[in-house]
């Protein structure tokens, strides 16, 4: 079994002096709005009245689902190690977007139904050939498991040997939309009807088809509120990686960027392994898949962007990048009243 | 009287051929969202399958307001000199978002009740020391309308000769959201207790004295569905400038991008100068302003960005500028199916 997690709750031992330093910048009482509530979580987080964005990377998991066998998404399975190479080549939307707004990409291959042997700029971290179907059997062990968790946590603690700060999570994996939302069922107990949705973009059949695999993948398991038992049963290897890599940043004094609704999903699992990570997270995007809302409700976050995105590999997070740097900017570098010799409220 | 304003629809003879792009773009159909919607924008705005963001720039035009003597804000005029002295220096919110996110500032006096005399670093467009009081008589002269209105326009053109792509605006005058409140409660037709909000920052007392003075500065007038009448009757030197410079970028083909509630009533003005200018309009930022929802539903807009923000300065203008670079790399840069050996959609 893995090392358990140790992530103490953010300090709030600095909240009076940021507030104080925030509410003294030269503007109206709380007129930056959730940029101000963003600085005042990454100050907190970093524990600094001077937070900085350094290194911004976000971390791509790519993983297959045996699952996609019952034929629960548009694509077929193929396409999680085409685009992992699309990624690779730098032509995918997260490749593009980070490149835009300044992010690094790493690509990780959790758990691939394909061999990349001598990829480059690749990080081989490959569980399995893909997870086992979950709507037979669970889909994976408890010792990939235990590797998937412990690889992520590893990868986390370069990144922030690296430089790297702030670490936004994306993934690829067609099926795993099915997967995000077993584990929102029975970590969150969301209905099942609540929790599916199409996905890449499923038909109104397909999406029938879908919520049957999944109440049938569902009547397997009784309750289960056990973070490593669900992802055990559910989960993939990219979900499981990424949780594992929260878990590890978080560990690290990082601050994550979640983004859409599976990156949620491996959120969801990590806090039920150590809920002070939830202290770390900052919510990108609500993403337009159903049961994002409720899956953010499930964690207590609201996201900062609504732009309808439905793709995942981090394009949310990243598109988030620059909020957060303007909040730390709202820190570093505005005036206060005194500073700039303006007169202060009535 | 000013020369008129000659801006023709935008033509969407390019639209199929950017859809076809867009959607060949290796994601599922539409699944970028907004990102997709405002890529298409902004090709059929600069008539190209390759739409780029050159030299982004933010105008603030500040201006002071008769009205602000009826105790309508909660802070003193005087901080409109003294925040655009804030801006020359680089310390206000909107120099530190601009700064951080790669945006230029340009700060004109379009009507400060103060003298800037060698200040560096300003636009000096200054029509007059301040509008006249509007809830006594016309805020401004049908001869310092169209000045204003003639020098917003210039600058909108300096800007695009220089190399702007993108303008951005953003504004600084004590009391103009009693200005903008009235330009919409006149122009739109909005009832003046759902045009009126706190500004920044006023208390339920405040807020109702300021809905008294608007009442009878509206019952001054009748039905106003002029956008001069309505700019010489209720605007700011800020506002109209501002509307003369939307109605130029326009005119050169230029994005503009609409920050808040007071950016947004000089698009209304400007919209009923010459509607085809909300062809080239971005709606940033939804304002926490009340009204400013009903003026969005006025100009037929739709935000971004949902932050809380109720500031102005350009400052939710400055931060949707990452997403139109990110909406023009989806096209630039990102790869087809066809490129990257992807199986396109069953």
């Amino acid at each position: 079994m893995s090392l358990p997690f140790h992530i103490m709750p953010v300090s709030t031992s600095l909240d009076a002096e940021l507030q104080h330093a925030i509410d003294n910048k030269t503007k109206p009482l709380g007129a930056l709005g959730r940029i101000e509530a963003l600085a005042l979580q990454i100050g907190r987080i970093q524990g600094t009245l001077r937070p900085t964005v350094q290194a911004p990377r976000v971390m791509v998991f790519a993983g297959d689902h045996g699952v996609a066998h019952e034929g629960v998404s548009a694509y077929p399975q193929e396409v999680t190690w085409q685009m992992v190479m699309n990624f690779l080549g730098g032509g995918a939307a997260v490749n593009v977007l980070a490149r835009t707004l300044g992010v690094a990409v790493q690509v990780v291959d959790a758990g691939v139904n394909h061999d990349f042997a001598g990829a480059p700029g690749m990080v081989h971290a490959k569980v399995a050939m893909g997870t086992r179907n979950f709507a037979l059997e669970p889909a994976m062990s408890a010792a990939q498991l235990d590797e998937a968790l412990e690889r992520g946590r590893s990868l986390a603690r370069e990144a922030a040997n690296e430089g790297c700060q702030v670490l936004a999570f994306g993934e690829m994996g067609i099926a795993n939309t099915s997967a995000a939302s077993m584990l929102l069922h029975k970590l969150a107990g969301v209905p099942l009807a609540a929790a599916v949705g199409r996905g890449t973009g499923l038909d109104d059949a397909g999406l029938r088809h879908k919520l049957q695999v999944l109440e049938r993948a569902a009547a397997r398991t009784g309750t289960l509120t056990d973070g490593r038992l669900a992802l055990q049963e559910y989960g993939g290897f990219e979900i499981a990686m990424m949780a594992g890599a929260m878990l590890g940043a978080a560990e690290a004094g990082l601050v994550l960027v979640i983004d859409g609704f599976i990156t949620s999903s491996a959120l969801l699992a990590a806090k039920a392994l150590a809920p002070a990570v939830i202290d770390h997270a900052v919510f990108a995007h609500q993403s337009a898949e159903a049961g994002h809302a409720a899956m953010l409700q499930a964690l207590g976050g609201s996201a900062l962007l609504h732009l309808d995105l439905r793709l995942g590999e981090g394009t949310g997070a990243v598109l988030a990048v620059p909020l957060l740097r303007a909040a730390c900017a709202v820190l570093c570098d505005m005036a206060s009243f005194a500073q700039a010799g303006v007169s202060g409220r009535d």
